[in-house]
C-alpha cells in the first residue's frame, strides 16, 4: 500500500477500501506505528480487548486518573525517530517535550518524567552523552523533574541505535477538563504555529535523502503556551500535533466530538522552506509532524483573544484560525484557494516513518 | 572483558581492576545494560551529571515523590528479553509484574501502569495479540490498571521483534518507609524463593545454546507476597533481585547502607535443574535474574515470623534466611560449604545478557 494514500485522496476525493484489520498471519506494518488508521486499527482490534481498561480507551493524549482524590494525568511515548541528531534538536530534547506536551494538552502541570534507554551495543557515548545533556536541558526548560531511569542494552544490529521511552505525571488543576466531548458547535480552529517544521528537519537529514533545508525542528514545551491561551479565553479541547500532524488530529477529534470541522488551506501556516521541501518530497504538510504545535478548540466569542494571547508567547507568534466546527457528521473538510471543498482524511499509514 | 569476571572471582578473590568508565570515544557494551558495575558506571558518570535529580542519584527500584501530599512510587523499566516467549510467561507478564515489584518492594501499592511497544516491521501480529494478553492478564493478576499505551514500528532490521517500556505509578501508604537507609546491624537477610529459575528459563530457549530443562519463570507479582511479610515482622528493605540476580543485590544494598553482609552459599535456595543448567554453562545462580523473588533485611527479632509468614505464601513457599548483616565495610562475603569465607563481588557485566 503506498504510503501516500491520504495525500492522493486531496485530488481524488474517494474513501479509503480501508484493508482487514489484522487477519491471522499477519505481521506487523510500518504504518501501525504511524498514528493514522492503521495505528488505531491495532489499537483497536488488539490492544484494547486485550487490556480492556475503559481510560486507556478513551484514547486522550493522557490518561486521567484519580489517586487520592487528586487527579493525574499520565502518559507515555516512544522515541525511535531517525537519524538521532537532526536539525535545532535531537531525540533526547523530543523525548521530554513529547511527553510534557501530551500532559499539558490536558492542560495539567508537567512534574515527574521517567526514561527508559534502549540502546544498540557499540552506540557512541559522546552521543549518548549529547542526548543526555539535551534531556536534562529541556527537563529544566520545560520544568519536570527526571526521577526515574533505566538502560537496557542490545546486541549489534538487534535495535537502530538508541530508543527512548518517556512518562510522565502532571497535576491536573480544579475545573480543568479539555478534550474532545466539550468540543462545541461553532468552535474555532486555531493552530499556535507553523505546521511541517519538524518532520521536513528530520527528513533533511535522512539517509538516502538528504538535502538542504533552512528548517529546524520546532520541538518545544507547550505548557506555558498552553496556559496563556487557557488564560484568554474558552479552550475546549487541545491537541498536540504530533505523528500524522495537523490532518491526522482533526480526523481524531472530529470523530471523538462527531463533528465537522472544516479548515481553510490558504489559511494554514507553512514556512517557505518547508512548503518547498514538501513539494519536493511530494508530502502534504498538513500530515507532517510536529512537536511544538497543538491545535485549539475554542469558543467563537473568545477566539480572538487566544490568537492574540498566543502571539505574545515566542513559540506561538504564528498562531491563527484555520477553520470551524459545526454540527455535521463526523468528518474534516478542507476548503481550498479555489474555494473547492474536499474531504481531509485520515492516512492508512505513515507519509514519513520514524519521524519522532 | 569476560561475561565471567565475578565466577571466576570466587575461586580467586582479587579485586576488579574495573576498566576506566566512558573514555571519549568509547562505545555502549552489552554490559551497560546488565545492572552489574558497568551499568552503574553508566549511570554515575553519564546520567546522573545530565539529569542532576536527587530522587534519581538514591537509585532505588522506584522514585517516591511526593504529589499534592500524597506519597507516589514511580517507576520505568525497559524488557528486551529474547526469546520473547519462554518456559513459563513471555515478554508481556515479564513487562508488567517487572514493573509492579520494583513498587511491591518500596512497599507500595501499585495503581497504574503505562505500556510503550517497539515493534520491528514483520512481527507476527498473532504473537503481538498471545503478549497483549498475556499483559492484560499479569495486570488483573496483579491488581494494577494499564491506563496509557504508545506504538512505534521501526523497520526490518531495526529492532529485534520486540521491546516492551512499562512504568508504573503507585500509592505509598502512610508509615511505609523501606530502603536500605533503613538496613540495620544484625539484620537477617531472606530470599523468598529459589533462585535462577528465570534466567534458567530464558537461556533454555536461547537460540545457540537451546536445552530442555524442567523449569519455568518465576515471573509474578510480589505485592502480596510483600505485604504478607511486612505484616509479620520488622521488615526493614526489600529488592527484587532481576538483573544480576541476588548477589547483586546485595552488593548494591551493601554499597548503599555500608554494611557488611555474609551469605551462608548452602542455605541459598537452588533448583536441582537450575543448578544443573548453571553449572553446564559456567555460571553462578546468585548472579542469574529471578522476576518473582525479592532479597528482605529483616529485624532479627522477627525474621523466623517473617520466614514462617511468607511460606504460606504460594510463591514464598521457599522462603528462607541465607544470612546477615553486621556493621564493617560495605561488603558482601560468601561462607562456602567449607567454612571459607569470599567475597562476593558485583559483576563487572552480564552472565546473560537480554535476560529481561
Amino acid at each position: 500500500m503506498s504510503e501516500f494514500d491520504a495525500s492522493a485522496s486531496r485530488s481524488a476525493p474517494i474513501a479509503f477500501a480501508c484493508p482487514a484489520p489484522l487477519p491471522p498471519g499477519d505481521q506487523v506494518l510500518l504504518g501501525h506505528g504511524s498514528g493514522g488508521r492503521l495505528s488505531a486499527d491495532l489499537v483497536r482490534s488488539l490492544f484494547h480487548p486485550a487490556f480492556g481498561d475503559p481510560e486507556l480507551a478513551r484514547l486522550g493524549d493522557a490518561a486521567v486518573v484519580d489517586v487520592e482524590g487528586t487527579r493525574l494525568a499520565f502518559t507515555t511515548d516512544g522515541f525511535v525517530v531517525q537519524p538521532a541528531f537532526f536539525p535545532g534538536s535531537d531525540i533526547g530534547a523530543l523525548a521530554v517535550n513529547g511527553t510534557v506536551n501530551d500532559l499539558a494538552v490536558m492542560g495539567a502541570r508537567p512534574a515527574f518524567l521517567s526514561a527508559a534507554f534502549i540502546l544498540e551495543e557499540g552506540f557512541p557515548t559522546d552521543d549518548l552523552g549529547r542526548i543526555a545533556e539535551s534531556m536534562g536541558a529541556a527537563c529544566t526548560t520545560a520544568g519536570i523533574r527526571l526521577v526515574a531511569a533505566d538502560t537496557k542494552v542490545v546486541e549489534r544490529g538487534g535495535a537502530d541505535g538508541i530508543f527512548i521511552v518517556t512518562s510522565g505525571i502532571g497535576t491536573l488543576p480544579e475545573g480543568v477538563h479539555l478534550g474532545p466531548e466539550h468540543i462545541e458547535d461553532g468552535d474555532v480552529v486555531i493552530v499556535s504555529g507553523p505546521v511541517g517544521d519538524h518532520g521536513v528537519a528530520v527528513m533533511s537529514r535522512r539517509a538516502g535523502i538528504d538535502f538542504e533545508v533552512d528548517v529546524g525542528s520546532d520541538t518545544a514545551p507547550l505548557t506555558e503556551l498552553v496556559d496563556v491561551m487557557r488564560t484568554a479565553g474558552s479552550v475546549h479541547c487541545l491537541r498536540d500535533a504530533t505523528r500524522g500532524g495537523v490532518a491526522t488530529v482533526l480526523n481524531e477529534l472530529a470523530a471523538s466530538a462527531g463533528v465537522t470541522i472544516t479548515i481553510d488551506d490558504e489559511a494554514v501556516p507553512v514556512q517557505d522552506p518547508v512548503r518547498a521541501a514538501c513539494e519536493t518530497l511530494g508530502i502534504d504538510p498538513l500530515y507532517v509532524a510536529n512537536e511544538g504545535v497543538c491545535v485549539a478548540m475554542v469558543g467563537s466569542d473568545s477566539s480572538d483573544a487566544v490568537v492574540a494571547a498566543a502571539r505574545e508567547h515566542p513559540i506561538g507568534r504564528q498562531a491563527v484560525a484555520i477553520g470551524r466546527v459545526e454540527s455535521g457528521p463526523a468528518a474534516v473538510h478542507l476548503r481550498t484557494g479555489l474555494g473547492v471543498t474536499r474531504p481531509l482524511l485520515m492516512l492508512t499509514a505513515d507519509q514519513l516513518p520514524r519521524i519522532c
